[in-house]
């Protein structure tokens, strides 16, 4: 590549980062400008690139102008503090400094060899998460179980699925699959009943247990009790329940001592899925929302959402890793070598879907130290109140009311640069879209 | 966060972040003083770093000296330029300012809504990657097929899997499940049988065929076709055959077409997995190495193994999209928005595990661009001839023979910095290692 961009020579590194820290920190400095919301058509890209990639190379200058010109205005930005939609992607300095180190280092982490530091800082930041968390000793990677970075909460619980799934196969015979039966409450994410699509799981066997807005979209020990005690009874085997801490549309809370206990009674895996909330739990004053964590099998959270460590980062800690590395671990000739042979290490290839894997816990790491516990607490309470300013415009509109469930309007806080005036603003347009609907009734 | 580092302003960012590249830019300035392969013993971690977070907020120079330290004495380099182990990952200048940027935007992309330049830039440049293949046009996004990037090659076969099950099963009942079939040759990479372990295929109905030296270890059309015969003789149901150009011990190349024959006619899915050596079939003088593909019903190369593209990206293309989201879709109420349900656009989170999705086209279409098609055919032919001249050195020396199987030293070129007098160091220890030992018997 004589004359050009090499393919990886420092200096033109150097030169060529530099102008994409600053065309990236404008970004963030202009971010309130752009509608939230892409306004684009489908299809708006294809008339406007090119239908085959160029022979010979373009300049950064080409690509920026194309950014700004082609791309940003298909970008929806989850960076806005305007960006009250789904749930919050928390990109951050620190987060963004860690996917930097990660992908300038580029390794391929798979075993424990390919990069020692990749598995042990991830122990590591993984066991400091789930001390901040008051997880329970069980859950630390010193004894039997341990935590592990997936892409996302939907390969979370799949993974713990499949390790439930193999361990009661492994009891009850191969031939079982089809009367192996999952239960959730209907308010869990749609990742679960996909984890099971894909684990073989029959779909009729995939239990949402209706909810109600008389407990605030819970899931009823009573009716879980019922379900499980009607499909025994029909010879089929209960093996997985997956509890929610704050789910997705209703924010509901799961009763996870009062679950956990049927869980166990009945032999099956409780897994909790606080991927969304489990954020706000590093504060005293929102811990209990996980009491009874203790009883689960796994615990999951994103660091990802609302804990400023860039996408993707979904902290995942089980009990019991062996019943992960039991499903999911392959020992091909090529990847063998005398650490993994003797048992000394973790090798997270058995923890996860894919083999290969970025360093990931640099960000995280990064996150915690580079912002302490006492900022990030903060961060979180900060959102909290935003939340309930939001919270008191409402209830000083009549027209309007706070609840969960049935048809109802959705408002995430959740982005690093939200202040105030966002919330009362995002308030206005709510009100005005209220009046013209109103005035045309 | 008073005081210290904000969760995400634009001018902290700027300052730390030119920081970052500087300490990039110097590492790789410095990379060739690294051992490659990690010298640490197992646990080396824990004890050198605290036991948990830190209350308050510490400095980026505090990181630095700990990466420096404590973190990269644990990296086995794989952007070394005398890294030859496993495959090669390739990091480079165009590929780490996409991750730059993908992660300075830090969007959610899992349906078309929340960013549609993510998806409409996956399809685009998936084309252009497609094109460059000459991959056939049912695999372009214009008709019933398409390009994703998945994230590994793991996760290319396990969808593409899961879609060939689902479909089998809607025509023969979804309790036949037990009854499926896989076959593919025992070289054929560990992600496959992982693949059918999570999708619940039997693990005895997983065929790796024997293969051999006469035949350069590709899988036999005449041994496949006997195994279908005895399968189908005892009331199995043959659905999936993975072939593989270029594979990771042996680099067997399968016999596409006939193979391909085999599978149709039998009503079998057909995968071709070209993850390692796909990257040279944009030479033209390579590319009959997938002649067949046209026959295939899904193909997959891993730009981040030897196409300057960070990991990870690993493309999958399929001929019919529709396979993919019957097996993997999911359609919750708060995803729900017109473009999607007017069936009008494509939402990758049908076409992959996960719901999350980073915005992984942008380190692709800036590394086809910054390099353009000629410079990196020019990439890819200098491996090969360093690879060639490598193996002119092992023919001088009587001690060593070139071959593929049994117990070899395998030596794989692709690393961005490799150089000529890399490739010859690295024979020079090869050789006092066989002095050494020769020397002792």
């Amino acid at each position: 590549m004589d004359g050009g961009l090499r393919p990886m020579d420092a200096e033109q590194l150097r030169e060529h980062a530099h102008k994409m820290v600053d065309f990236i920190a404008d970004y963030y400095k202009s971010i309130e400008n752009f509608p939230v919301l892409s306004q684009v058509e489908p299809g708006y890209l294809r008339g406007i690139l090119p239908d085959s990639a160029p022979n010979h190379p373009e300049s950064l200058e080409d690509i920026f102008n194309d950014v700004r010109a082609k791309i940003l205005p298909g970008v929806t930005h989850w960076q806005s503090p305007n960006f009250f939609a789904y749930y919050p992607s928390n990109s951050s300095i620190a987060g963004f400094l860690g996917e930097m180190l990660s992908a300038g280092l580029n390794i391929v982490g798979f075993s424990w060899i390919t990069s020692p530091a990749a598995t042990e800082l991830e122990m590591t930041v993984l066991d400091w998460l789930a001390k901040l968390l008051k997880l329970p000793d069980d859950f630390l990677s010193a004894g039997e179980g341990g935590g592990v970075i997936q892409g996302t909460a939907s390969e979370a619980v799949l993974v713990v699925l499949l390790a439930a799934r193999d361990k009661i196969l492994r009891r009850v015979g191969k031939n079982a699959l089809e009367k192996l039966v999952v239960y959730a409450s209907d308010q869990t994410h749609s990742a679960l009943q996909k984890a099971c699509q894909i684990g073989g799981i029959h779909p009729e066997n995939c239990r949402l247990l209706k909810t109600d807005s008389s407990i605030n979209y819970a899931l009823s020990p009573d009716v879980l009790g019922e379900a499980i005690a009607h499909d025994i009874s029909n010879g089929l085997i209960p093996f997985f329940l997956c509890a929610t801490v704050g789910t997705t549309s209703s924010t509901a809370v799961d009763p996870l001592l009062l679950l956990a206990k049927i869980a166990k009674s009945n032999g099956m895996w409780f897994h909790v899925d606080a991927a969304y909330a489990g954020s706000a739990c590093i504060c005293p004053e929102y811990r209990h929302h996980i009491d009874g964590v203790e009883e689960a099998d796994s615990f999951n959270m994103n660091a990802h959402k609302w804990f400023l460590t860039n996408f993707d980062c979904s902290a995942l800690w089980v009990k019991d890793r062996n019943a992960l590395v039991q499903s999911l671990s392959t020992n091909p000739e090529f990847l063998k070598n005398k650490a993994s042979q003797a048992n000394m290490v973790v090798d997270y290839k058995d923890w996860q879907i894919p083999l290969g894997r970025r360093f990931r816990s640099l960000k995280l790491w990064m996150v915690l130290r580079l912002y302490g516990i006492e900022n990030l607490q903060c961060y979180i309470r900060n959102h909290i109140n935003l939340a309930k300013h939001f919270e008191g415009l409402v209830a000083q509109d009549p027209r309007f009311e706070v609840l969960s469930g049935k048809y109802i309007l959705r408002f995430a806080v959740g982005a690093p640069l939200t202040e105030e005036r966002h919330v009362t603003a995002a308030w206005k347009v709510l009100q005005e879209e209220a009046s013209t609907l109103l005035g045309s009734l």
